[in-house]
C-alpha cells in the first residue's frame, strides 16, 4: 500500500495537516509515536487559541483535534519512525515495520528540556510551564522563578516581568553571558532578582506549587524560594530523526519555506519541528493547513 | 491616548493578534467596520478550523472569536478607517475621527465578487460558496456549478470535480485563456462540462438551492440547471485603504514578510489581505499572533 502522504507525528501541527489532506481526498495515514496532542496534552489550561474563549484543558483540545482527525477517516498508528529513505516513492521506517508514500510531512515537534528533579512531573502543565507567551497572562501579581541558562531566560523574565509581581532567575553561573545592552535592561526591571550560582533541587506543593527549593553549586547549601509557578526556559530540542538530504539549521531545526517545502521535493515539515519565530498552537495548525494542501499539489503535478 | 497597537479589522487574523496583543500588555484598539468576524459570518458551516471537530456555523465561531477577544479587556470601537500617515507615531483616519498608535496591524481582509444576480443573497454561505479548500467535501456525489472565468476557476473546478459527481462550469466566453496544459487536464476530467458564452442569471431555491438560471450572452436564451450548490472562483479583492509607502504586489495585496512586517516599519499585516498561498481561517489566526509579538518586539525595541 502506497499512501498518498503519511504525517509523522501527532502534535497539532500534524493533526491539522491530517484534517486538511483527508478533506483533500488524500490517502492519509498518520504515524504517532505515543499518543495524539503533542505537547499541548501537558498544558494544564490553554487560553490562546482563537475560538475557545473560556480556555480548554490541554489534553481536552488534544481530544477534540483527534476526533476531528478521525470524523474525516485518517488512519491512524502508533509507531516511532526512525529513518525516512527518500527516493521515487518514501520508504519509512519504525523498528519493525516499513510504510511507502507519496509524500511524507514531518510534524514531530521538539522536546522541552526538563528540570530533571523532585517534585517537577508533577506539576508540568499546572505550575511548571515551559513557554512564556502562553502562561505569563496567568500569574498577574504572583511570584514566579525563572529557570535558564540563555538569551532566551533572560527575555522571558523580563517579558514575565510586566505580569507577575516578583521574578527570581535561578542562573547556574556567576554571571551571564549576554550583551551589554540586554544586562543593562534587565537591571532595569526592579521586580527581577538573579540568583546566581545555583540549581533547582525540589520542587514541593500540594495542588499547586508552593515552593522551590535551590542549591548553591559551590556550597551546596539549600534555600527554599516562595513561588506561584516555574518557567523553565531552555533550548529546545528538534525531534528530527534520520531523513536523507533534508536541511536543517545549526540548532537541528528542519528548514522549510513558506509553503512548507523542504530541501527534499517529496517531504514536507510543520510546527515546531522546522526553523520558525513562534512556536503556538496556531502557527502548528497553519503550518500543518499549508503542508497539505502543498504535498496535494505535488501529488497533483506528478501525476 | 496613544494606544500601544491599533489592529484594523476584525476578521479571523484581526481577532487573532487581538488575543495575542493584549496578553502581551499592550494597549490594544480593535477597529472593525461593520461586525466581527470577517468572512466567517457568512459561511453556514466550517468544518476545517481544527478543534470544533463537529463543524461549527460561522457566525457562532466569530462570537466565540469576539468573546475570546473581550475576556481579555481589547477595546473595539465600529468606524471605518480611510487612510494611516505613518510618522513618528501612526495617525489613523476615519471620515469622523483621528486615532494615534506606536503600531498598527492591518488585518482587513479582502472582498468577494459576487455574481450580482437574482436570489444569490439568501443562498451565500449555505449553497453558495466562495471557498473549494472549505467547502468541497460537502458536495460529495453532488451536482455543482462554477461561475468563474480565470485559471483559478479551472483549478477550482478540477479540484471539485474530486467530489461532486457534475460540475458544470458556467463561462462568459467561447474558449478559455488558460494553458494548453491546463486545457488538456481539463478534459481529461471525465465529469465537467463546460457551459461557454452564459452568465448566471438567477439562483432559485427555498431553504436549500435547487436551480441556477444561466443567459446566453449572444441569444439572451435562459436555461434552467438543476445544481446543490454553486461555486464562485474569481478574482478576490484585497480591502486596502491608503497608507503611506507601504508596498502591495500587483493584485493590491499588501507584502509581508515571515514576520508580517511591511514595508512600514511600524505596520504589520496579516491574515486575507497579504500577499499569501492560503487564505484560511487557520493561517489568518496564525499570521495575526505572529503580527501580534512582533508588533509588541517593536515596541520593546523603541523604548
Amino acid at each position: 500500500m502506497i499512501y498518498d502522504v503519511i504525517i509523522v507525528g501527532g502534535g497539532p501541527a500534524g493533526m491539522s495537516a491530517a484534517i486538511y489532506a483527508s478533506r483533500s481526498k488524500l490517502r492519509v495515514l498518520l504515524v504517532e509515536k505515543k499518543y495524539c496532542g503533542g505537547q499541548i496534552i501537558s498544558s494544564m489550561f490553554i487560553d490562546n487559541y482563537p475560538g475557545f474563549y473560556n480556555g480548554i484543558i490541554g489534553s481536552d483540545l488534544a481530544i477534540n483535534f483527534e476526533k476531528h482527525v478521525k470524523k474525516f477517516g485518517v488512519e491512524i498508528v502508533y509507531d516511532e519512525i526512525i529513518k525516512v529513505e527518500n527516493n521515487l516513492t518514501n520508504k519509512i521506517f519504525s523498528s519493525n515495520f516499513n510504510y511507502f508514500s507519496k509524500t511524507v510531512i514531518i510534524a514531530t515537534g521538539t522536546c522541552v528540556k526538563k528540570m530533571n528533579i523532585l517534585g517537577e512531573e508533577k506539576f508540568i502543565g499546572n505550575g511548571i510551564s515551559f513557554c512564556v507567551t502562553c502562561d505569563a497572562n496567568f500569574y498577574n501579581n504572583k511570584t514566579v522563578v525563572v529557570v535558564g541558562n540563555n538569551d532566551n531566560t533572560i527575555n522571558g523574565a523580563m517579558y514575565l516581568s510586566k505580569f507577575a509581581k516578583t521574578v527570581n532567575i535561578v542562573y547556574s553561573k556567576n554571571k551571564f553571558n549576554i550583551s551589554k545592552e540586554l544586562y543593562k535592561k534587565i537591571c532595569l526591571c526592579y521586580n527581577i532578582s538573579i540568583i546566581y550560582n545555583s540549581m533547582p533541587y525540589e520542587v514541593i506543593g500540594d495542588i499547586i506549587i508552593k515552593n522551590i527549593v535551590i542549591k548553591n553549586i559551590y556550597t551546596n547549601e539549600k534555600t527554599v524560594l516562595k513561588t506561584d509557578g516555574i518557567f523553565v526556559i531552555s533550548d529546545l530540542k528538534p525531534n528530527v530523526f534520520y531523513i536523507n538530504n533534508i536541511k536543517c539549521n545549526k540548532n537541528g531545526y528542519i528548514i522549510a519555506d513558506k509553503n512548507m517545502n523542504t530541501s527534499v521535493k517529496s517531504i514536507f515539515a510543520c510546527g515546531d519541528v522546522i526553523e520558525k519565530q513562534l512556536r503556538q498552537i496556531v502557527t502548528a495548525v497553519s503550518d500543518g493547513a499549508i503542508a497539505a494542501i502543498n504535498a496535494k499539489r505535488y501529488i497533483d503535478k506528478i501525476k
